[in-house]
């Protein structure tokens, strides 16, 4: 089968890295020649128990995920946890302190209000524009009875993530990471909860990763639906959704990819080096600009504006007719947001940067305005 | 690619059609001939809304659904819903009657008990064996202030279904249909919601179909989280968890093959023609045993033991071996399971009854007990 080459900008979800894909196309329909497809795989079977356990093990060593850690794997988005986390964790003071630093961890915290006393406790909404820079953080930024800190580790939208891991004291700290989890190495034990869903750098929609350290567990309020109750989803539980085997399955060819491929050191510095050349020809000419606080731009989401809203649609509209595809922005900002996660190639950065070049040539913008 | 030809008895997931599969295994890839996978499809794109709104419409016509009914695809399976109907349905008198008839309403009972006033308003628990007859149900049976009355169609792991549609007045009649929907036609205007998780006859796991009478959407108690409430659903909100498009491709692809052979009339006809195939076989010899109630004995999940706990473990193992694979009951009970859902063939029965007599005939059970 032949296919058309396209190179895919989107953020949610990314695309697959073309060696996953390839393997996938066998191993989907006939799982290690058993001649059933993933797809028919079942929760109870001795199948499904070897590609999570193989996941999970993969995943621990890519992230060195210490021992008083668990993994769970479970369905839907990253929305899905903001209610859970309040619900299982506002187990003290009923009080948590939230990082307002984009449209996500707003969504986060609009949850979070309805289960207990939740304070914003910084917040880059004032910035010009809005959400182009990370609140920086002390200890003394919290409240010290806050039963846990929640930042947003990157803003996908925004083209933004913390360039520092914040110093929280005694005070669990919950991080929601999808845009930047498996984009580069970092420190697990610095957080008491991570969690990412994986439709950026490690699967398709429909699987949410957290990473729970053990104490932080403890019994959820009594009115948490069991679907997303950590203690039950830990056992095991019938009233849990388990993720379907396609998607482990899927995250775990990532998971191996990845580990053949350097590991995270090794997509930290490809992803450094795709983003640089983008970033430095923005910076170099005055055509498109990126108003993002440069200490914390984003690895993986790049994002530029031409400052004219209609040569914007014009770029995006050209830009899919060349096989630059889904380069829109979120529907709430103008501009354009390249995706640069780990299966992002090189060669697809070079194509992007052809075409912008091309685009200022062929659209001066003393016409435009 | 050449795959070992085995028969899946699995119920959850099912195997999909084979001519399914066929198509997905192209379409999954390269989706349309845009070069890009349906993995890569984004909720936001105009591509997703095309497989929703073909996916709904296909639906609506294999059920007939009326135009006073919502269709809702979410993420999750069926046990998601537990804690949501009551959530969202509990909006008056804040009572709710439930009939136990299998696991899974026992399930459904437990969780709907942290939300409000439930009562079983009948059960088929103490039949012997244990649910393996459906309760004779009738306005009086349930409290006429109930808020809703729920129901689990049909019991995957007892093998029984609903022989009749119960009447329950003004009450909204609420079923759990996993096991049971696009067997065969009903009458969808019976019921005020419809829900079902699609790893049956529909999709593999990780998609939930709810179909929903207009009127019983109101508000949600306040603490509902925004994941499972209904009404934000409808409206499309960030907060709650969107399928992925690959989820709902193949449940399109699912539902244009029925809609090519014949709609529910055909895979009813075909369902009783392989069932009477199973279920007489047993009816005709004394070495299988079905415990279920005649007539409420499922299309499409058929049990059959030997009585011998130690010669039904032989019998699973070299099922397996011979082809048939996945024939184990639910972990809670002893013997066989076979599936009989749309996408199992006529072929995949008769193999089956060949290997049960040949099975009877190498075991016989006076040295076995």
């Amino acid at each position: 089968m032949s296919k058309k080459k396209v190179y895919n900008f989107s953020s949610t979800p990314t695309a697959l890295p073309e060696e996953v894909s390839e393997l996938a196309r066998v191993g989907m329909w006939n799982y290690k020649n058993k001649g059933i497809s993933v797809y028919e795989i079942g929760i109870n079977s001795p199948e499904y128990e070897e590609i999570k356990s193989e996941a999970e093990s993969q995943l621990r060593r890519i992230l060195n995920i210490p021992q008083n850690y668990k993994v769970l794997f479970v369905q839907g988005d990253a929305v899905s946890q903001f209610a859970a986390i309040p619900l299982n964790l506002l187990s003290g003071h009923k009080c948590a302190d939230y990082v307002l630093s984009g449209q996500f961890s707003k969504l986060a915290i609009s949850e979070a209000k309805k289960y207990g006393d939740i304070a914003e406790a910084a917040s880059s909404a004032g910035a010009s524009p809005a959400y182009s820079t990370i609140p920086e953080l002390t200890v003394s930024s919290f409240r010290p009875d806050a039963d846990y800190v929640h930042i947003c580790f990157g803003d996908t939208i925004h083209g933004t993530k913390f360039h520092y891991i914040p110093d929280t004291g005694n005070i669990p700290l919950v991080a929601e990471m999808s845009g930047f989890l498996l984009s580069e190495p970092f420190d697990v034990s610095r957080f008491a909860l991570i969690y990412a869903e994986a439709q950026k750098n490690i699967a398709p929609s429909g699987l949410t990763i957290l990473i729970l350290r053990d104490d932080i567990v403890g019994e959820a309020t009594s009115e948490t639906p069991s679907i997303i109750n950590y203690k039950l989803m830990l056992s095991g539980s019938k009233l849990c959704n388990t993720p379907p085997a396609h998607e482990l399955y899927l995250a775990s060819l990532v998971f191996d990819w990845i580990l053949n491929n350097g590991g995270l050191e090794e997509m930290k510095r490809r992803n450094e080096r795709k983003a640089s050349l983008l970033y430095d020809y923005i910076d170099s000419q005055s055509y498109y600009t990126n108003p993002v606080d440069k200490k914390c731009r984003s690895l993986t989401n790049i994002i530029f504006i031409t400052g004219d809203s209609k040569l914007d649609k014009k770029f995006i509209k050209e830009a899919r007719r060349a096989g630059l595809v889904n380069l829109e922005s979120h529907s709430s900002l103008d501009g354009m947001n390249a995706s640069n996660y780990n299966s992002m190639t090189y060669d697809g950065i070079e194509k992007l940067i052809e075409f912008m070049k091309a685009f200022a040539n062929e659209n001066p913008k003393i016409f435009n305005t």
